[in-house]
């Protein structure tokens, strides 16, 4: 007889896990840069579409076929008895897609690494190969009845089995790519390169989180009976305590070693504390939780700062270093904080062993297949897009999307949603026929003699913040028409020495106002007085003012021309 | 008694279906135009917030009322008894709130098809006509005891009840409103609006993902009974299937179609394969949902082509055909491939002639009630907004938001963060009193003997990428005080082929930087040579270089002027 | 023995609950600005990850320990008994995660008061406090059997216990920082300082109001027995009724009072109606709801207009009427529509009188500690940021981070993503060293005799609807080479009286559209008189010309100069 409770547990977990997918799309879209951001949608959208008909025709027979200890067995579109390891009351398809979402997650884990210049069409193919047999084959041995569940290997929820293999991927691909154009100097410096949304990597930190009471909480797969009550209730206050306390952890050690509290690593830090708890998260304390919190805390700040800068592998949202790294760190330290026979709670050091062998085991078994696969795949198809392309982006190279973002950097296409005979019927509409829209006054237009007073045009370049008190000082001595750009200068002011996850950013160039003014009656001096006035603190980055001559000025809706045009505004 | 199981999934259920109303208002807002956001989340909280007490007071009697084969009863406030239809163990109050967020989802459809153009008044009678009585009738039909359940009609969890209903309303209300502003040429020809943000848009897919397994899954109404959760877990798998097989699909077809996989189609796709196999999720194998999956992915592409180019109906989001489209085939699929009775089992065709007869006899219901509803609006206050209030975005113009992305699109507004008086409270903190700032050096602003060379002042208009090259190149020079804009330039370089979900986009103007330097001490020829040196490549694109004569230039900070002005950083 | 359906219940809601941190954290940012988005973020995260271990260690223990009527126990860690006030079959565990995520509720409130000007630091400190004691000692007097829990208090699921202490806190710190710098103008009248992403802040709300059907429906914290299960699925109607409902109202009252639907306001009301249904959702009728949910959308913005124009409280997010006042409305509410025992329905005014008894010592007790708090906040590290700092905006200034949306403000650092090196690398690709890319015709630069005729360059800032046809009109006389520039301009045109959130929006600077095409063989007076047919309308805001003398053109793809460069596209 089936489960009510068992199985609404199941898929209550995969609905949950399935959602990680939204998670990590936007974690890895808001870290990257807006012009790849279409690809980065797409790739994660198609890791899942590829993984699930690829787990359900080969990868599922394969991690939970009744095989040997090393592989299941081949069973397309899931037709064999699986009873022996089937969870109590749970049917065969509730497993089916529990299972499903966990190797998708373990699939998407690679795409952030890889991030930015990874050719499409490769990363659909090594993407079906991680769900096809490279995850469920160590799965297989994980939790599939394999030779390390034989030994007594404890990975819950997939510490090991889903992040440490999703962060080998991540790291053996980055390798082999080499780093991003313009991600380390001449001399091998590393430079930030900031993400593009912020907001939305947040929201994929909080989603996953979220999530992760799915991840961990439902891998009990049940919910009957006083010890899975009570170890999934437990498995919530952990997996929870310990991103918590990483997030702390990591907050208060970047604003020591940075001088601030770092933004995206400490949100980095709670996807750290959240994927080394997985493995044990059913089997530690909360006190436990915690001090594993501290430590994958500090580790995911200089395991970044590792591969940044002393490897120098380019991981855009560091996955190598919360995947790889903490999934076998968390992976390891269940055989230390284990309440059940972990080292500090009087278990032997034969726990601990088995908890290093088979992330050892693990890392190399999936290190040497992966390699395989990338290596066919530069061979044949390749597997980088070339400069130009990563250059321009992958949106518009690899899906002719001309941005993802459109009416941020495309105003013109704003432009094409109406056109010349729409002009006529919004012309129709004001009651003014094309036709006659020409003005009145029908003024030969370069003429000499409107010259009454020479026309000058002020441009000055200034601060953003002193963009208001210019503003008043113009208005104040009678010119009010002016026309303000934002624009990037570059003189003796420099960025003031700001860190992104531990790198300097190097900003040359920083954000002004460009104000121009064109003036008439109004003296010139008049003007670059009042603009001195204002804008002057005597600290570098004041700005500067430069003068134009204007050979003459017209304006459309009366005609009037020279002096006349800017009387109402000057 | 009641069943803690059974309402506990169909309240879980609720809220997921609830959240879709997330997932349709990002999927709305980032596929359409940044001007109209505000509009379209406007529109999306409305349509649940007046389907909600429109659907208690009368759509809930209408749809589940003991009436008749065609209409429940009027029951306000669901006073009467309902013990005829409600799942086994599952209180009134459970079932009302279930059934309240499916007509929600049927009224939020018909948004997408009309987005950017339609007054905001008529969208909230419309959609309350909708939660009223529109969709009750047909929903009594077929989920309310009504003649078509009667017939053995099977639209298990709402292809047609739901999504074919909200396709229709979609379909008659894009084609009474009339195409976008600029969706079509002179000739007819459509042409690419793109969406602002593809990163809320694939999170609205993910989003309604995630929801799908409450809106498919829980609509099984219970929980108890092996058949039950035999049936629930398979729905999850068939439902997840048919959804990312339809991805898949979709992704190798626009490669083939339009030699680059497409990102938006491929997200509709998603879409296109969870509404099709909504009406059949509970009875077709895995199998029948892989195949069904290829079905969609195949047919989506085709549909918006459709309606985009042959019908000319201008559907911003591919409402009609995700909903409309796919959820009528969807339900008639249902008689091929069901397990039980289906076609290619061995069932008769008299199951495919009910299942085409319900989609039939309910889409044309729709159109004539949904055409009368907009026929009489239109006439009344009018469907669609005046052609300066399109143009200058609904946003503005409806609800009188200057913008949904203030910093973004109106920098003056950050402005306003400070006035007058405030930068006063700065100066003071800068201790540089106001009225003391104007620099020491007092020379006559305009004098001519400043000239001690000529200023000239070097455009160069150039592709983004050579940049950083153009940069150093300066700096050689020594020039280094620069002043950049993005500009987008047209001339004879057109864009490069790009097609968005089909349709090519038209990019006559391409992101461009303008970079502007002003020299005296170097000479402008030295300039000129650098420029080109850094910037040639011999194709088409290279930019241009203006040159322009300069009457003076002030420093702010030291108030000198001419040569002496520039001679930090030329 | 514990109950599986119990505890999964109560293990749902805290993940639900746990979520609408992201919904904060989306609402905040998006109602804000871009340039404190990351500081935003991370407060969102911290207090949560700070509150976590602090209701842990101090917290649960205050909260729950069978101490007396006002404060628990110190029981760090949770060890003690809690069998006296735990659910029935629910585990500690799970009851201690469900507990923690609604602390964390109230403490994130504060966040949206007093955003855009706080100090992180003091950030940390005050949400600390707030997890560690003053939300547990008042949820011990209601929940955890204290003094108001014996009167009959009667506050379901923390309208005063979580939202009211969360806005009292949000008050006093609002008030004790002082309004953003730019809020309030010489006069006093405020100033709109719009959100920067309304997407994402819709998000935000819609994310909150899914979790809100684990906020109170999982606040049964248990569903077994009919009474339970009729309890949990009338909240989620009466829930949403009232969210629903208070929508409604707050469109039809905004409308009524601005012109014009208000976006930001009703999604503000759905908070509202959220935050005020939670003391009493169990206890009211579908009915009660609704009318609440009208109440709540007339008070709502009626709140926010007094603190925003009387008090003179800057509230960014309107936390304070949302939750503050939404929050003690709601809980004295319950005394007027409770089924049993409230005043419409025949109960005394005693219900009533306790109700208010319990908000006001609530509001007294929390307004007195917080006061403490932040005046010992202010006087050691201090509260607010200096002005410079919350003009440059908080993310560089506490976190060091150079924007959240580096590609939307900082172009530049795109460009720090290829250097010299690199675009030797991409001339390679090209083909075209770079030593040789000086191209063939080497004329002297600025010679004289390439003056064929003069170059003029016009400049034309139009209204940016008129773009295309200008464009069109330029392409007609045979000027194709266009440089386009979003600029703004202010003259005589002014915004057109534009309300957000009840005040009006101060834009003297509208968006504009800057074309520039430089000319030599088409005669000036024909582009002027094209451009003049193309843009007049009659109205103000048409746009002006100017024209300037330019020295010479060049065109790097070919080094020819001055007439020549420009024949291919003039």
């Amino acid at each position: 007889m089936l489960s009510s409770i068992n199985t609404i547990w199941v898929l209550l977990g995969a609905a949950l896990v399935f959602f990680m997918q939204a998670g990590f799309a936007m974690c890895e879209a808001g870290f990257t840069r807006a012009k790849n951001t279409g690809n980065i949608l797409m790739k994660n959208l198609m890791d899942f579409s590829i993984g699930t008909p690829a787990f359900w025709i080969i990868g599922f027979g394969v991690m939970f076929g009744a095989g040997n200890g090393i592989f299941g067995w081949l069973d397309p579109f899931v037709m064999k008895d699986y009873s022996h390891i089937l969870p109590d009351g749970v049917p065969v398809m509730a497993f089916l897609i529990f299972q499903t979402v966990f190797c998708a997650t373990s699939a998407t884990i690679v795409s952030g690494s890889m991030a930015e210049r990874t050719k499409f069409s490769s990363y659909c193919i090594y993407s079906l190969c991680i769900s096809l047999f490279i995850y469920p084959i160590s799965g297989h041995w994980i939790w599939g009845g394999g030779w390390l569940s034989s030994l007594g290997f404890h990975d819950f929820a997939g510490s090991t089995a889903v992040h440490m293999v999703g962060g080998v991927c991540a790291l053996i691909g980055a390798k082999m790519l080499g780093p991003r154009i313009g991600k380390y100097d001449k001399n091998g410096n590393p430079r930030a390169i900031l993400g593009h949304d912020l907001a939305i990597a947040a929201l994929g930190v909080f989603i996953l989180w979220f999530c992760w009471f799915g991840f961990n909480g439902c891998s009990t797969v049940g919910f009957t009976g006083d010890d899975t009550i009570l170890s999934a209730s437990s498995i919530f206050v952990t997996t929870n305590l310990c991103a918590a306390v990483a997030c702390c952890t990591t907050m208060i050690f970047t604003w020591l070693r940075y001088k601030k509290p770092d933004v995206s690593m400490t949100y980095n830090a709670a996807l750290a504390g959240l994927v080394g708890i997985t493995a044990g998260c059913d089997q530690v304390s909360p006190i436990g939780a915690a001090i594993m919190g501290v430590i994958f805390g500090i580790v995911i700040v200089l395991s970044v700062e590792f591969f940044d800068k002393v490897v120098k592998i380019d991981d855009p949202v560091g996955a190598i270093s919360v995947h790889g790294v903490c999934g076998a760190l968390g992976t390891i330290l269940v055989g230390v904080f284990a309440v059940n026979g972990g080292l500090l709670y009087g278990g032997g050091f034969k726990f601990v062993g088995i908890q290093i062998l088979g992330v050892l085991s693990v890392a190399i078994y999936v290190a040497i297949i992966i390699t395989i696969v990338f290596t066919i795949i530069k061979k044949t198809i390749g597997l980088r897009v070339t400069p130009e392309e990563e250059i321009q982006g992958l949106d518009s190279t690899e899906h002719g999307l001309a941005s993802s973002y459109a009416d941020f950097f495309m105003p013109a296409v704003k432009g094409t949603t109406f056109s010349k005979d729409v002009s006529e019927l919004i012309a129709d509409a004001d009651n003014v026929p094309v036709e006659k829209a020409v003005p009145v006054t029908k003024v030969s237009t370069v003429s000499n003699d409107v010259d009454k007073n020479k026309f000058t045009k002020i441009v000055m370049v200034i601060k953003q913040e002193k963009f208001e008190a210019l503003k008043d000082a113009m208005n104040q001595i009678g010119v009010t028409g002016i026309t303000v750009t934002q624009v990037l200068g570059a003189g003796m002011q420099k960025g003031n020495g700001e860190y992104y996850r531990g790198v300097p950013v190097d900003i040359s160039l920083l954000p002004k106002v460009k104000v121009e003014v064109v003036v008439c009656k109004v003296p010139v001096e008049t003007v670059v007085e009042a603009a001195k006035s204002a804008l002057y603190t005597g600290h570098i980055g004041d700005g500067k003012i430069f003068i134009y001559d204007v050979e003459n000025v017209i304006k459309i809706r009366t005609g009037e021309e020279g002096y006349d045009a800017l009387q109402d505004e000057e």
